[in-house]
Formats: structure tokens, C-alpha cells, sequence
């Protein structure tokens, strides 16, 4: 049965699987719900989840396999190789830092947890996913589950984190927003397209977690904690992610050796010069994006006219490689090789910076990575 | 064998099954005991359990089966397909909050719980549910164990705590005390209407736990706490329990933006006035119940003199839709929109109440749900 | 292979039983080395060693099975099934409250704990044992390993409250230590027939945990804690013990009301008043004990010089039935009903102590069990 | 697929493991890379790995298994039966002692760690590896991953530190550096003769813990521990390891009771005295080293010049025997009997002794082992 009591799938994946081929089905959230006591070890989920995956090749059809087992056996060890998207915690919920006892893993750490539930905040399924973030691939990518963009639970400056984070982290960005009732605020933080860039880099590789400190002011729910997070990007920029988390403004900071950590030896980056561009700072006007919601038929008209971003144009790719200022936000300093990053960071919120090599033009496009081995 | 060592069931569910229908069993209890090493794993246990659903099914007689492993494995992630309630702990013993080695999880939120044991205390198993309150549905509830009210040991007050959770949780509600030393003080909990309705609500959901403060003051076992429950209930009415297992008094409070906690945005509800009605008000006098107890061949006559409700006459559905006065409690108070529900909580006791719309009249009786997809 | 690599039993078990048979063996010891990675799950574990016991059942000679899987995979749950003891820790080695990283379970209450190890401490034992202690049965022990009483390692009162624990919890009673060094004081442990007749009890049932308090001064290890321990015993008799594991003197006190902990609720035996019997006033003197060791051939004609207990002449039963003073230790006080009992104990030391009740003549032998069932 | 996304051997051991033969491979790393989900228990990984190992025996060519599941399904306890030599932890990165995010396991001692991940320090690895040190067996050596000596990212300290522990723990010694850049001060560590006769010693045990001290000044990171290692060696000789990785110079000590800790009773050892060889003090010095690097044609004619050590001439175990200067180091000083190993330790170092008995001539070579049994 599907969770809405409804016949379901398991163990008629294949029949399934050529009904909604037939029906010219391009995406396919398989869930968690009623599945009769076959989950509590990693390969008994894995052969679950796989015969969805060999059913819906079957076809032939191309569809979006989002699969959707909450985080539980370990999905991040293995849904990587039979899936286009892997949940990894229970359901999201409209707050920022809010603990729940039904989102119940109390450690959000422990990749072992069982019945993660739902009422899951934007910390908790962050920190949940920060142990694998490296698990994210091209073609697999982890799924944080649908924004709440726009649902009127969160502030705008937690909806700017919430944002930053899923695009930084590759989760699919889904609204989960109702777009009849779409606001300005809500709309002009889901099509910045210097963040959606971050999201759809070609490097493809997920920010992971450089900095941690739960030292600092809790809310009235006893949760406070900031963190920094750092990605690699496609032709050597980095990401770098200030997320505040405390009850309390912060001033927050990281060296380059910090930012560009590697599996060996110092970091090369952090004897550059860099140039840093806020990936917010251009963000759309509440008036311009009142106007689109209130004309939705006009949009083309109105963004043409303030210059905006059309990736069917000229795709992210290109436009990274041409250094499109859409995209690479607003430059507002150097950041001098072998200093700190600071940067003062309000009580919930974030803040998002692309990192771009001051001497740039004199490089190759991409510096060697310098993983080791990609592991599954 | 049984856990009496008797021989039992393990792969002999067919026969046996057939054997009670025979003899027109209507409740089977199916334990735990000698269960040759069959456990571990949820699937490995949810086989062992289904083989005796599917026994009963078979028979053709409706029986009732209550599914007895201890919550482990678990329980709540699959129990609720093949059984119609689902112990979810080790055994419960007379004691409202002392920890006792043999019930073993210290951690009593973790869900991976082996061994759980027996010598759980009313706290103890009220903190293992909480983390999957929502996993309990109509026709398959959580089994939280039989009822120690009226057993002796612990105080009245614990004993109304106790009742009050296990109503709003709907556990089955299974009198656990020797009916021929029944006194009046047990009878007057456990034949509660108002709090009995809660129970046998049909909506049919658990309440949930809204907030908990272990900043208070313990007791002689190092254990002291106070949470708020809440629950929705049918005809958009809501049940709140403020339960006090510190060592002290205490003033509660919650706001209705946290009583009508939502998956997205803000509670609507919290924009209303809401009549709040005392459940536990009008409980029967000690003297009624002593009257009762003493002539029971004439109970019949004396609840009639004092307006008793007769759920075989009116279904509590009936009576709730109806306002019946006798399933609502004592109304007390108006609680006004946008504010904090506060009250002053005895040590180790529970007050409950259901809080009903100002405006009711105005409104359809059904609140649409907010809650996205059942989780099986 | 076994663990010292010989070639052993695994997938050979009816034949290896078959040849033991036909040597007479009376006592087998089945370990866990080189399982082949045959553990993880409690069902995997039990068919390997219920294979053994089929094997040795199927031979037709009585043997003592004597299973040793360190306790992983929760042995307590089923190993009384198919064996006559089963070990639930890693070794023991000769020290008191010594933690050591080898016996890694760092938290030593927790029944999932994997790779148990060795050097686990006298105290790490009873932890560990103390969840569960009540799954002990007639015929299929809790074996705690074998006693290190008279190694050297730890301090006279030491092995006092080792060899006091042991048969408290109805652990075999293994010597472990060279019967060629053996000194006049381990000797007196070894021998205490009015401590030997709580571990042979009729009853048969384990002492139970009812105190634990960790704020007590730590040694140079940081360990330090001090239990009470509580068993029923035949005839309505109760035995207690203080352990006082803290590095500092302590008064220890419990109320008849802990001592005789119910399920439901209030225990009746704390109404009566109790007579207290010292169970190691009568230790053999240093001066008998070590004419003993000298002379082992007048062994025999020096304890009948001394009115020594002879079970093989007097059954523990019988001689418990009828009060042989040697078995009740030394009467030091009387308790008076609804009273604490309260002692002095010395840093790392017990006291150990049978209750029998001041008006037993006029009683019942047995007061009926206040268990519901039997767990397996 | 291997790590790297190459068709790999899952379900294909015997025809890759034939191919390997053919090709005359030495040594083969099986990552756990794309497993299908095949992890979770024990058991699984155990027969996945075993499948490897059969195909590698049935090549009758002899080739190093290194078999490398990351230490998940507690390796520890079956892996020394089908391979030569096993990792035991998530990948190694270039620092010390800071933590990871991608390092997921929080308690470095848990050997029930999933998803072990990458940037694990020195100081996590052998933290993790303590509780089952002595699972290293001759021919199936704990596998601590590759050293990082050389890269750049630690201190010399810290690399003579991170030597000495691999050395001591029986882990394959693999450079993990770039030999084309090598340093003299990196070659002064990998070649020093005296802690590579502990990496060889024929009695071929892993040191194990002996203390641990969390209460010193936390570096930047939270981290900061003390540690004292003791392992057996041949003939009677023991080493010991003081292990400073706090943020500040420590005065560091262990009794000799201490450091030769048995199973039962007291040590015999610690009634002697002891001669103390530092094993670091003949290290090369950095212009020898320099000297070998930049002319290494010349090497064996440099070394031959400082009386260097030349295993292949003479084995390690005769040099041993013979008391080679070269492979004691530098005897400091005389410990005597009973009395504390006491030295001050720099912040973030180690220092590594060998210790042999004062009057080792009067005596047999190799003191009776005071293990009982060897585990699997």
C-alpha cells in the first residue's frame, strides 16, 4: 500500500513500473510506507528499492527515480548506485530549529538512526546529512526533501539559509510551496540564479562541513549552533557558507587552509589571493517580483528587462566559464592569501560567498582534485 | 512454550489459531517468549508475527490480536499492517516514575531497543512512545501494557496521570487491578466519560508531545520532568494534557501556536477563541463509587440518578457531536486568541483538557488535516 | 578452530559430540572464536550454538553445555533456551574496578555491545549482568566466568564481594586459580557454605539490582559506585547485598520496601519484622583453613572437628528448611517492619546478608511470586 | 565498480582473481566501494570478502590480501581469518587530531561504526582501534591505512608520533607519500631501524592502551589526550609508547604493575629492574638524509659509512637476539623494580621506548605468555 492506503507496489514493481511508462511518467517518488517489516539491514532495503530501479529500466522509459526510504539502513552507502535521488531523513517541516520528539533521532548525527519520523527542521536535516554530504553524486544526489520556501513558518532570512543549504548541498529543489498564494519574498529567493548556479555547478560536488560550534547562544528551544560550510565548484571557485544558527548575532570566521582542506598536506588556495562575491547581493527586488506574480503572463517582458538570467540561453556551464555577473552575485572584496575569512552573521540566518582566484585568467580552469578515490 | 513454558505456538500458528476459533476466542494475546532467537531484525520479527495474523485470518472468526514483542525491532514501523495492537515496551509496573535495571533502555527514546524488560514505570513508557505517537491508527493501536490504576502503589493523583495519557494515546484499556478489591477512588478514574471519550475519539489520533522540561526538580530516583501533550480530536476539537512528574509544582504553559503545531506555516487556529473544558471536573464522588461498589447488582440504578453516560445508549460520537455535557467535561475558561494556555500543576499529577472552538457553530465540523501522508 | 586454533567444530558438531560422548566428557565448553562471521544477529548466533546442542542431546550422554558467545546478540534472550550456562561478557580479569580498553562496551549496561573483549573488571561483570539478571533459570545459568578468587590481584574484601555476587546471581562457580598455591584466605571464600547455599538455593532465582548511586567518590581510575542487591530466596527468605564499589567508607541503606520491590503495588513483607543473618561471620578462621591446605588428606576429620556443612550429607534444601545455623551465618539484629536497613561498608567491600522473617513458624514456606510470567 | 567507477569484482572474484595470477600480482587491495548493499551484518561482509579470498587461494598464486571494508560489521572480529592484513577505519587524512564531519563515527571507540567515512586524524584511528588492538594476528595485521609521513600536513613531532603507533600496532607500513619530494626529515622517520624492529618483532603482538588521560588542555578543535601504550616483545622486552596529543607539555608516568598489566595477579616483571632504550635517539640525522636524497645512487655507500642497519644481511629477529645496538637505540637510564615510568612529554609528540630486564642474561628468553586463550 502506498502511506495514503492506496494499493501499492511492493512486489508488483514490474507491472507498475509498465503502467506508468505507458502513461508517459517522468518521475517517480517510491516511499517508505507499509513495507512489511523489510528494512532494518542495509542490503534487505538496498533489494527493495533496487527492484523499483530494474522495473522502471525495464521500460525503457527515462524517468527521475527518487527514492525515498527516510535515511533509514544507511541509504548514503548505497542508494548512489540504483537511484536519481535518495531522502536521508524523515519528513521536513516548516522551522528552523525547532526539535520535535516524532523527528526522533535526538543525535542527528548517528547514520544508524531508525524511525527518523517527521517535523524534521532545516538544522536537523542538515546535520544529518553533514557525516555523508560526499556521498551526493552526479545523477544520484541526496535528497533533503521539499523547501518550504514560501510557507509562512520561517522568517526570511531562515527561508535565505534553508535556500543556500539545499543548493549547496545539490538536494533536488523542489517548492514546496503554494504557488497560488506565491509571495515576493518567497519568489525572489527561489530564482536567484548566482545560488541555483551553486546547485547546478558542473563539478557537481556537495559543500561539506569545515566548521562546527555549538558553543554559542541557544533559542527557547534550548538549539543554537553555527557552522561554516565549504564546497568545491567547477573551474577552481569554492563556495563558502556562513550559517548562523545561534540565538544571537555572531561574528564567524575561517582561514583559507580551512576553507580548501584537503586529504593531504597544506593547501595550495590558501597561498592566493581571492576575489569574493556575495551570492545574495543581487538578489531580486520585492517590487520586481510583486510585478511577475501580480502579470505572470508578462514575466519574460519584465525580467528581459532588468537583465536577468535565462539558463536556457546560455546554460550554467557557459555562463560560469564567461563569468556572467548574474551568477557570480556581487564582488565586494579580496580576500588576501593566507588570512581569515570573518564575516558578521545575524541571529538566523546565512550567509553565501563564491570564492574566485584573484589571478585567475593565469590559470588552468580546473586544479587537480585532490581526492583520493570516489567512494560509493 | 508460552512465557509460562507451556507449550506454545512458534510454527505451530495454524493449528493452534484453529483450535481457538473453536472455542470462540475473541482476544488473543501473542507474547514474546522463547522465541528461538527470532528477533533482531524488523523482518525477521515481523514473519514470526504474521505467521499468526495469517493463522487467525484463516480461521474466518474475528479475534482480536494483540502483538506482544516488547517494541522491539521496531514495532511501529510495521506492527500496524498485521495486528490490531502493538506493545511497544518491556512490562509496566506500579510505580509512576522510579527507573529499575530490568527495564533496561536508560535511553527510553531509543527506537533500537533490545531487551526491554519488564519493571517500566508510567514515565518511562510514556518517553518511548513519544517518538512515534503517530504510528498508532485506528484498528491497530500501541499497547502502552494493562492499567496499574487501583493496584496500590502509586498515589491517586499518578494514578488520574497515568489514565489521562494512556486515553490520549489510545492504548487499549486493559484494567490491570483485581476487580474484588476494586475502591472507589479506582472506579472514579476508570469510569471517567469525558476522559474515556478522548480514548474512544473518532478521529482516532494519538495525541503528541508537544514540549518537555527536564529542568525541573527530581525525585528520590534522580528522575523529574513535566511535558505537554496535545492532540487533535474529531470536530476540530483539541485535547491538552500538562503532565508534572517533577518534584515540585509548577506553572505550565503553552501557546496555541505550539497546542496546534502544524507541518507548514502557522496554526490558523491560533487566530480563535477557545471554551476550555475540564475533563477530570466532574469525576464521580468517592461516595457514589463506594455505593456502586458496595450493590453492584444496582449500579445500573444509581448512575442513572446522577445522569451517568451510557455509551451503548449514545455512541461517544453521538455525544460528542451532540456537545453532551457529560463527554465534555467542565467548561472553565475562555482561552483568547493568540495566547498562552497557563496552569498551575501539582507534583506528580496531569490535568487534561479538551478546548473547543468560541465560534463552533460558525464553523464546519471538520478541520482539514495537515498532515501530509500517513507514515505506515 | 578453537581459540587456540585447533581444528573444532563449526559445521562439525555431530560428529565432534559423537567422540566427546564416547570419551565420557560430562562438561563442554563451546567458544566463540573463529565464527566465520557467524554472529550480528541474535538468530544467526542461536542456530550456531543450538546446532551444538542438538548435537550433544542427539548423543544421548548428559553433558553441561556451557555456551560462550561473550554475550553478543543479546544472549540473555535466548541462550536459557538451548544451554545449561551462557556467558554475558568478555573475560574477566583479576582486578575490581579496573576499566580497560580491551573490554571496549564502554557503556556496561548496554545489551547490544559487540566485541566484549577481555580484561572486564569484577564490577564491569555485574554491570553488564544487572539488565537482565532476571533472565536467569534452573538449569541455564548467567555465567559471569570463572572466579579469580585467590589470583592476587585484588584485596581480600575484594574477593569477598566477588565470590559474593557470583552466587548471589546464580553463576556457575568456577575456581580459577591454581589449587597447588591456593592460600588459607581464598580458601575461606571458596567455602562458605552459608554463601554456597545462596547460590544453590531451591529457588533457584537471580538477586535483582534495587540501588545504584554513581555520587560516590571515584579511585585512581575514576571508577566508584555503590549497589544494592536483592534476591528472593526459598521459604520466603530474602538475601541483600551491600557493594560498596566507591573509594571511600560508606553508609548504605535501603527500605524494606526496596528490598522486597513488587510490581504491583506495596510489598507486604515490609509490614513484618525481618531477622538478620550475617552470611560471612562464620568464614572458616585463617589458622583451620591453612591446616587444611597442609594436611588435604585430614581435610575430612579437621571440618568435622569444626561442625563444617556437608551437603553431600544435607542437602542445601533440607538444611535450609530446617535453619542449619551453618547455612544461616550468624543472626546480628532484628529489622522492624517499615524500617531501614542501614550498614556501614567498607571502600571495596560487600556485605552480604539473608532476611527471614521473625514470625516464620507462623507463615506459609513460600510466599506466592509476585511475577506475572516468566520472560525466556 | 571499484572506487573509481571501473567494472569491478563484485560477483566476479574467481575470473578477476585468475587474471591477477596471470599478470603476476603481489598484492591486492579490495575496497568496499559500490557493495550492492551487501554490509550490515557480519556475516554479509564476511562472505563477500571470504568470496575474494577463495578465488585468490584457488589461483595457488600467493598474493597479499588486503582486504579493506573501513572497519564497518566489526572486522575486528572475523576479517584476521581470511585476510592479511584489514583496515579498520575510514580513510586517513593529513592531520593529527582534528575531527571531521566526514569522519562520521563520533565515538571514536565504537566498534559498531556504519559509514566510517574519510578525514580521519592519527589520533581517531588509534583511538578506534584500542578496544580490539589485540585482534592483530601474525599474517592478518590490523590495517591503520597508509602513512601520511611526508606530506606536510603534521609536524615532525607529529609524524614521529603517527610512526611510532603504526609501528607499534603491527600495521602495514605503507609510504603514502610522494617519493619524488621526499624530505630528509621524513626519511629519518621511515627508516629509523629501532622502531621498525617493533613493526617486526617476532613475537608479532600489537602494543595495546594502558592509560588514558581526557583531562588536559583541548586544542583548537575540543581535542586533547593523553595516552600510554605497552606491548611484548620478544625475549622478554617490552615497549612503551607516552603519547601527548594535548595542547601542552605533560609530565606523563605508568608503574611498572602497570605496564606489564596481565590477566591474573600481579606482575612478576614488576619486581625487576629495567634497562631503558630510547628508540628515537639514534635517529638520522637530517644530514645524512639529505645526503641519501640527493644522491641515492649512493645510499647503500652512505649508510654503509654510519654503521646503519641492514635487515636483509641480518634478520631482525637474530639482531634482536644479539642485542644489535642499532635496533635497541640509546639506553638512557635503569628503572627500577617497583618503582613509576615517569617522563615530561611535549605537547602534540610521542616518545617510544624499549625496555629489557636488567639482568636479562640469568634469564630464559621468552617469559611464559599470560594470556589464556587467543580470541579470533
Amino acid at each position: 500500500m502506498t502511506c495514503a492506503r492506496d494499493e501499492g507496489s511492493l512486489d508488483h514493481e514490474t507491472e507498475d513500473a509498465q503502467v506508468w511508462a505507458s502513461w508517459g511518467v517522468d518521475y517517480l517518488k517510491y516511499d517508505n510506507c507499509f513495507n512489511q517489516g523489510r528494512f532494518g539491514t542495509p542490503l534487505i532495503t538496498f533489494q527493495r528499492f533496487e527492484a523499483m530501479w530494474k522495473a522502471i529500466n525495464a521500460t525503457g522509459r527515462p524517468m527521475l527515480y527518487s527514492l525515498c526510504n527516510w535515511g533509514e539502513d544507511s541509504t548514503h552507502a548505497w542508494a548512489n548506485g540504483i537511484s536519481n535521488s535518495w531522502r536521508m531523513s524523515g519528513d521536513i517541516y516548516d522551522y528552523f530549529t525547532r526539535p520535535d520528539d516524532l523527528c526522533s533521532c535526538e543525535n542527528a548525527q548517528d547514520p544508524m538512526c531508525i524511525a527518523p519520523g517527521k517535523h524534521c527542521s532545516v538544522l536537523n536535516i542538515i546535520n544529518k546529512l553533514a557525516p555523508y554530504a560526499d556521498r551526493t553524486k552526479p545523477g544520484s544526489w541526496a535528497d533533503l526533501d521539499m523547501l518550504e520556501v514560501g510557507n509562512g513558518g520561517m522568517t526570511d532570512d531562515e527561508y535565505v539559509a534553508h535556500f543556500s543549504l539545499w543548493a549547496a548541498l545539490n538536494s533536488p529543489l523542489l517548492m514546496g510551496n503554494d504557488l497560488r498564494t506565491l509571495t515576493a519574498s518567497a519568489l525572489s529567493i527561489l530564482n536567484n540564479p548566482a545560488v541555483i548556479a551553486i546547485s547546478q555547478d558542473p563539478l557537481a560536488k556537495s559543500a561539506i562541513r569545515i566548521k562546527r560550534d555549538v558553543n554559542v547562544k541557544k533559542d527557547e528551544y534550548g538549539v543554537g549552533e553555527a557552522q561554516i560550510w565549504s564546497g568545491k565548484l567547477f573551474g577552481g571557485d569554492q563556495v563558502v557558507i556562513f550559517l548562523n544558527a545561534a540565538d544571537e548575532d555572531l561574528e564567524m570566521k575561517a582561514s583559507l587552509e580551512e576553507i580548501f582542506i584537503r586529504e593531504t598536506g597544506k593547501a595550495p588556495q590558501a597561498q592566493e589571493d581571492w576575489e569574493v562575491h556575495d551570492l545574495w547581493a543581487n538578489r531580486m527586488s520585492d517590487a520586481v517580483a510583486q510585478k511577475i506574480i501580480d502579470s505572470p503572463e508578462q514575466y519574460a517582458t519584465i525580467l528581459s528587462g532588468i537583465d536577468w538570467y535565462n539558463s536556457t540561453v546560455i546554460p550554467y556551464k557557459e555562463g560560469i566559464e564567461k563569468g556572467d555577473k548574474r551568477l557570480l552575485g556581487k564582488r565586494i572584496e579580496t580576500l588576501k592569501a593566507r588570512t581569515m575569512f570573518v564575516k558578521t552573521v545575524k541571529r538566523h540566518s546565512a550567509q553565501m560567498y563564491r570564492l574566485r582566484s584573484s589571478d585567475r585568467g593565469a590559470k588552468k580552469e580546473n586544479l587537480p582534485s585532490d581526492d583520493n578515490h570516489d567512494e560509493l
